[in-house]
């Protein structure tokens, strides 16, 4: 993995950019973040601990995947949020934005049921063979609504076709507490466990984002491998020679100082881009508090550049860009393009499929550079397990260490709270008729300038 | 359809919102900002008149759409930004996000190519039947690399099985310039027009929307209806009374005087999700220069509840959030749910599907009143085509106005031209070799940095 934020200083991009001295200066402080977060890794940062720890206890597992892949053809993945977004990561990344339609497929078919439409859920319900599907419902609290929703157009559908619950069904959720783990004894469902310690925007290398990779062929070993080796180099390193500390300086100090508020993680990847919808809420949820956080901005190379590029180059100076992409393209074939003979398309002619997404990649950059935009750059030497596990800590521990710098708890979210018992009030959930009454006194404010058209 | 704005006013939201005052002594500003759009109607802002104009010139549309549906199983959209963007609002909002995968599917198969990674290309194209399939390649220049690049790649499948190209291929460009065109002619391939006034990102009630839309049996009469009735509307209304001036002027107000400098826009349906999508180009490329811009955020309800609302709701004051949802949903169903009788689960017993998401859409509404957040939100009545079309038209009047008001030229995107010369440079195109010098000058600088881990 290599980390580039050359065009971060002033060196570069002038007075947009920061100095190398500060950086330098701020060796104490960082020294400190990371003191803070060793200190909290048995218990607020647990999830820190996840690669050594799961790397014991995969083999339970590589059984059920193995069962699963045996006997189905379909799995769907239900869950919100950290329930469903690193699966969707590891999807994507390791077997690409075509897998299900793939010739050359040969496990389960994937879905995420991550939505309460109805229109989605009718017809996904309606599109698979349920005889060969399996559920994996992943909630951490094991109440979630739009789950419990989803559980129950699940289990509609299973009993009209009198399949066995505890056949089509697997849990993911707290060891004791939660609705979920009281049906998993009920109906006999085959339960994993969230380690309650740890949040759902960590839990991708926990059994939540280890099952449905499995199933899917993703190699879970060296992904928890290429974790634990990210968590080594970060213990041994110096902070100021560390990425990981040196990024959320960096977004710390734009933000700070420079008034950056926005930071777009731009993935050259199909697969890839996934990360960047995991990283919006590891760092929406994470660092938005307290009146203050960063917006993080999930863009896709080379397609993004003909949508959103436009104002990264010529817009306010409120942005820093976080650019990703492979060295090696997976799938990379040559170019015949025997076609004709004309200065628009020839200059792509035998030439490998891959260096025009690369070129964009770099040429990008270079645009950003002679408009004064600051960005960094993480290269990695292709999208496999290990890196993806290097990728995934990485953004971990870094954003823990922005929360640290901002003086801000990275693993709690009290603000969503309030939404969710408005929404159990108007669904008239018991216990919940208060909520619902300050819920209507909002209805009746919110009614005074409403345009019709 | 219904916007209703009461939720960015100071009556509601204190300090952070407007005053109802300031909007109404905005009459003449806004009165002004009008002309000077409906001025420009036949020039810069054609794209407007599009519904009207499309209306008559749809049979050769529904005519290669029928002879694509009786011959064809899969249609293939080729296009980058706003050549692909707007077909794919058209066709999630409309068909829903699995329809490919539907038993209830009557039309072909629907995929995008806007991107160049060579796993996803390699892989689709190795999935389709290509005896089945058509391409439509779009672009207005007729020589995007993107582009370029997934043609060769298609040319090359369809001649190594000896498919002939005009059978295989329709093209989308403009009706005389461009390498596409000469293509067209050499190679005797159907081809539509995309008029030389309309830019990418305003047209998808063009030839380049309506084709993929009628090949899935999007009624597009009803979507350009819709489209002309909006426009209808704007005609007429006042401007204090018209939303297609009251959004931007909203968007502008806070953006100016608050340091509002990102947009939310939080459509509830996995659908409609793409309009988030399609108006992120269509805010940024056309407001993004000049050193101001607005940064549009595409988000989805209830979905990312669960990922970003938590910095929506405790963050910094930097957000507008603009809410969408229909009212009545599709394909709503009844949900038995009998499962368990206990507190977590059985307030969503015997309640229609929709109910939740319906709730969640207010229930977030008022939590982020409670923590003082602007916002705004629109309801449609059902997403259809004619709301579609309202939609689509609306938000094109509504940023060529912002634009007006930011005092920006919205339909051109200069930025962008700079990475495409040096894309070229580094591919090795004729007439690049300046550009690759100061490529290769800004790679040497970019370079002192770096730290391997």
């Amino acid at each position: 993995m290599k980390f580039n934020y050359s065009n971060v200083l002033n060196e570069l991009i002038g007075e947009n950019g920061l100095s190398i001295k500060e950086i330098k200066n701020s060796k104490t402080f960082l020294e400190k973040i990371k003191e803070n977060i060793e200190e909290k890794i048995d218990a607020d940062y647990y999830a820190l601990k996840l690669p050594f720890l799961m790397k014991q206890e995969t083999s339970e597992i590589k059984e059920t995947a193995k069962l699963v892949q045996d006997n189905f053809e379909n799995f769907v993945v239900v869950g919100m949020g950290g329930s469903s977004l690193g699966n969707e990561l590891l999807h994507f990344a390791i077997n690409g934005i075509h897998y299900n339609d793939s010739p050359l497929r040969k496990t389960p078919r994937i879905y995420f049921m991550d939505n309460v439409d109805p229109a989605s859920v009718k017809t996904l319900l309606n599109s698979l063979d349920l005889n060969r599907t399996v559920f994996n419902i992943i909630t951490k609290s094991g109440s979630t609504a739009e789950t419990m929703q989803n559980l129950l157009c699940i289990t509609d559908a299973l009993n009209k076709r009198h399949l066995p619950l505890n056949k089509h069904l697997i849990f993911i959720t707290d060891p004791e507490k939660g609705f979920l783990r009281k049906l998993a004894k009920e109906f006999s469902v085959k339960t994993f466990v969230i380690p309650p310690l740890v949040g759902g925007r960590y839990s991708v290398l926990s059994n939540v984002g280890l099952l449905s990779g499995a199933v899917e062929g993703v190699d879970i070993d060296a992904l928890l491998n290429g974790a634990a080796e990210q968590a080594e180099k970060i213990k041994e390193k110096d902070v100021l020679e560390d990425a990981t500390m040196l990024l959320p300086f960096i977004q710390y100090k734009l933000f700070k100082e420079k008034g950056v508020n926005i930071n777009a993680l731009f993935t050259y990847s199909d697969g890839l881009s996934y990360l960047g919808m995991w990283y919006r809420q590891l760092l929406a949820e994470s660092c938005g508090k307290r009146f203050t956080g960063i917006t993080p901005l999930a863009v896709k190379g080379s397609t993004d550049q003909h949508s959103i590029l436009q104002l990264f180059i010529e817009g306010p100076f409120d942005k820093l860009i976080i650019f990703i992409a492979p060295v090696r393209y997976k799938d990379d074939f040559n170019i015949d393009g025997n076609l004709a003979d004309d200065e628009h398309i020839n200059y792509l002619k035998h030439k490998n499929a891959s260096q025009l997404i690369r070129s964009e990649f770099l040429a990008t950059q270079a645009a950003l550079n002679k408009s004064k935009r600051p960005f960094v750059s993480i290269e990695i030497p292709e999208i496999d397990e290990v890196s993806l596990g290097k990728l995934i800590y990485f953004f971990e521990y870094e954003v823990i260490a922005l929360g640290e710098m901002l003086n801000i708890n990275p693993i709690n979210q009290p603000g969503v709270e309030l939404g969710k018992q408005y929404t159990y009030g108007i669904m008239g959930r018991e216990g919940f008729s208060e909520k619902k009454d300050e819920f209507t006194a909002f209805i009746k404010a919110n009614k005074k300038y409403i345009i019709e058209e």
